[in-house]
């Protein structure tokens, strides 16, 4: 799941662009940006219909992805690779570094009715 | 231009969400990020049909922006404010800190064609 980012680097700097067919496989809907005073995890739910771009564009944080069955946790420290998160994965994040700027990018507009936020319940769906 | 941007913050940190109608005024389609490694100014274009709002997530960078008639130099240096950027204003940014981390929010895919990369053909455009 992790996607490597194409980025246009000259002499000035770099530019990440997303959308989609270019560095999104979907249509780009909503975006948000996380900045962590804390190291306290957040997450902890996941979407019945909503596919995500994870991309960490300053420090360090760590994503931990369960399908239910499983359990993956990847570290994202650089702006070079972004992680997809599809619809119907527990996601949270954690060891985030102060100085951690993440950015998530969905293919749908924010629906309350999307998240799915006790994971008995996220587990009883998966079966 | 100066847009207030709404945050949501608790223990964990802030989070700044962009969609239509929470915080941006448009669509949301297309959505780049700015890495500056030296001072060079970048930009230097208007558009003929898209409308963006800039946010500086870290760091801090001037923008310039131009409508014809004035310049008005504006400085970013936190992720309270944006600045929105109607279609046909010439704008460039400058003075960017190393550190400086830009994203820009778009209501269009990109097109070549809608860029205005001459000065002279956009006074030209305008009057």
């Amino acid at each position: 799941m992790i996607t490597k980012l194409k980025q246009i680097k000259d002499e000035r700097g770099k530019l990440i662009v997303f959308e989609k067919d270019n560095n999104l496989t979907f249509d780009l809907k909503r975006t948000y940006f996380i900045y962590y005073k804390s190291s306290l995890d957040r997450g902890f739910h996941a979407h019945y219909n909503t596919n995500q771009l994870l991309v960490c564009l300053n420090g360090t944080v760590k994503i931990v992805l369960d399908d239910g069955y499983k359990k993956t946790k990847i570290t994202l420290n650089n702006s070079e690779n972004g992680i997809f998160v599809p619809k119907m994965i527990w996601h949270y994040m954690t060891d985030a570094s102060s100085d951690c700027i993440m950015t998530v990018m969905a293919d749908k507009l924010y629906d309350k009715n999307d998240y799915i936020r006790d994971y008995n319940k996220f587990i009883n769906e998966i079966k």
